[in-house]
């Protein structure tokens, strides 16, 4: 199996209600990213980057790629930014990976970021909503809460332990987000808690829903065979997928089947020539607890209906057979949309080199990232290995 | 000399003031691109595709990358939408040639879209002005049409012909998209119609500004050693370039070099290992006239200065040694924004299959497509050969 990519450092900000500016944000991720290269690693040998941001800062910056690059330090490097909602850092990093490919460039830069949290929260709710069907879902009201609430309902309605396992997802990614000094929310609550909390979208709770998070990550990759040039200690891309559904929920099938994941999910093993089992732990897109269980499934590591269970036995807990989201998920860490899926690869990049401190899933050596954007509408999945 | 990859289909809708809205403009200029391929494509042979926009239709519609997937009918496929701001379309397709070059696709779509005129003119301003320096620059009520008339008073004080080269820009790209069916302007004009043209930012006028529009374009690639399965007559691109620089333009050393368009040719000349003579014609980023002035400096194809004298002398008239915009330009073709770097390369496509009727260059065997995000912040180049 031959290795797509390394990444050989990686930044990552605070999630959370930051007071950092959207530029702020993006060079404190930078810097991290490249002051973690153990033998250091020269801008001036950034040949490419790219963007992911879905409004940047309130949408007040426009051709925000020309941003990163100022803040980045990297003069004259051709920056691209990449846009698909909530998906958009794994498809930044797919671009990123591409680039390696192409065999041009020495080194190349990824980054996510969104502040949202200093604007007015109608355009908040605007540049989310939109992420989803506007024709036919949102104009009648349906926010995201809304359409994973109507997924919830139907997974409680065919699966008599849904009930349990949302909260148990809740329980556990908080569990998670405790031990990381990034998290959004670095605090445990009991079952009882998410039980009682408010409703915002029956079945879905207050702790069901991810929270409105400022934040930045960055990623730096070299070509697979140079990767010791910068680390003893790369992460190596094996598998990119990819994959898209119809924008409307209603438009499919199965509302419990979500297609892109699982277009994206047999690409990445196929490219990668991986099997599921040997993969150590998962970082999946839990923008709602259901969305855990769903992810779950349509990944293939649980048959319909069967992650409920998985989820109440504790396998995905931390020191279960199957870790899942053990930076605390987009629930627990947060959920600054453009940051997310390149934070998920952050998290591999700690793991699969040992460093994740006390949230450290031993003997980590292979991890699959799950980032979707809208509904279900795309999806990536990437498949990484320890060096 | 390699190929990098080949454009085996291309499909175009009319720009201007047109009835459809985006779902529709998105169907029709991929299915003109499917239609174009002399021995047929199958859908299902695209493995992957890119969405050049930066509002798709009034931003009402996000995670429009599941559009395209919908209105091309491609299901399932990965989509990702590219923003760079007005150079998207020439970053998409740079996108696409790398995802040919990955090894792992057969095909790949790469669609622009903007559909400009039914937003209110509040919001189109607003997307337009946000891809501009906002912190120093539009917060000030710097527009875009001020920014470029700054460049041109500056141009016009270090060069007396720069006045009269302004006004033969703009009479040369009404010419030539008098001859372009799916140009927004077909008429010609005369010097005397555009120097009395009401003022816009002194000293541009009227007749120096590209039109609001709306359009989509597409291209079908595919790895250039399996063209001839598609056409006999593939374009390959040969070279891929891009670069970025501030994105203020105070802080610039010279106003008049736009450093990206600069890092973007060289780079392009570099990897096609090309050079500039032998390229048969230019398709420049002449969002006002100045800037086709300045994309024949920067890119190195007169001294600076020097552009005025050649526009004058006719030299990039369509019957001159170096034909620029033989479409009609941004200036006369239209700029529906996510559209026009895709756009250039369908005229590429005509022009090297000696298939561009009334305007066609005779002998056009090679040709550069220069497209700029903002005011010079981002820039991609692309160097394209005859089969």
């Amino acid at each position: 199996m031959g290795h797509r990519a390394a990444i050989v450092g990686a930044g990552h900000t605070r999630f959370g209600v930051l007071e950092d500016g959207p530029r702020a944000l993006l060079r404190a991720a930078t810097d991290g990213a490249f002051a973690s290269v153990d033998r250091g690693a020269d801008r001036s040998a950034v040949g490419e980057a790219y963007l992911a941001t879905l409004g940047f800062g309130g949408w007040q910056i426009g051709n925000s790629s020309a941003v990163l690059a100022e803040e980045a330090g990297l003069e004259g490097v051709p920056v691209t930014r990449v846009e698909n909602a909530c998906a958009s850092g794994g498809f930044a990093l797919r671009a990123a990976v591409r680039a390696i490919e192409s065999g041009q460039r020495d080194l190349v830069l990824v980054a996510g970021l969104e502040k949202m949290t200093d604007v007015t929260s109608a355009r908040r709710r605007y540049w989310l909503g939109v992420s989803g069907d506007t024709e036919w879902e949102r104009s009648a009201g349906l926010t995201f809460a809304g359409v994973y609430g109507l997924l919830a309902s139907r997974y409680l309605h065919q699966y008599a332990a849904g009930a349990d396992a949302l909260i148990a997802v809740a329980v556990k990614n908080h569990e998670n987000g405790a031990l990381n000094p990034n998290a959004h929310f670095q605090k445990r609550v009991t079952p009882e808690t998410v039980r009682s909390s408010p409703r915002v979208a029956d079945p879905l709770g207050l702790y069901d829903c991810c929270p409105v998070s400022d934040g930045a990550a960055a990623l730096l990759l070299a070509p697979s065979g140079e990767a010791r040039r910068y680390t003893d200690s790369p992460v190596y891309v094996d598998g990119l997928g990819a994959g898209s559904d119809s924008l409307a929920v209603q438009e499919r099938a199965d509302l419990l089947r979500f297609g892109a994941t699982r277009w994206a999910v047999d690409e990445a093993l196929h490219s990668a020539r991986a099997e599921r089992r040997g993969i150590s732990f998962l970082e999946v897109h839990d923008c709602f607890t259901i969305a855990e269980l769903l992810a779950l499934e349509d990944l293939g590591f649980a048959e319909p209906g069967q992650a409920a269970e998985m989820t109440i036995a504790g396998r995905t807990a931390r020191t279960g057979d199957l870790p899942v989201n053990p930076d605390g998920g987009l629930k627990a860490k947060g959920h600054p949309i453009g940051a997310s899926g390149v934070s998920q690869a952050y998290e591999v990049f700690l793991q699969l080199r040992q460093a994740a401190g006390p949230r450290q899933i031993p003997h980590a050596e292979r991890a699959l990232t799950h980032n979707v954007g809208g509904a279900g509408a795309t999806a990536a999945v990437t498949l990484y290995s320890a060096g």
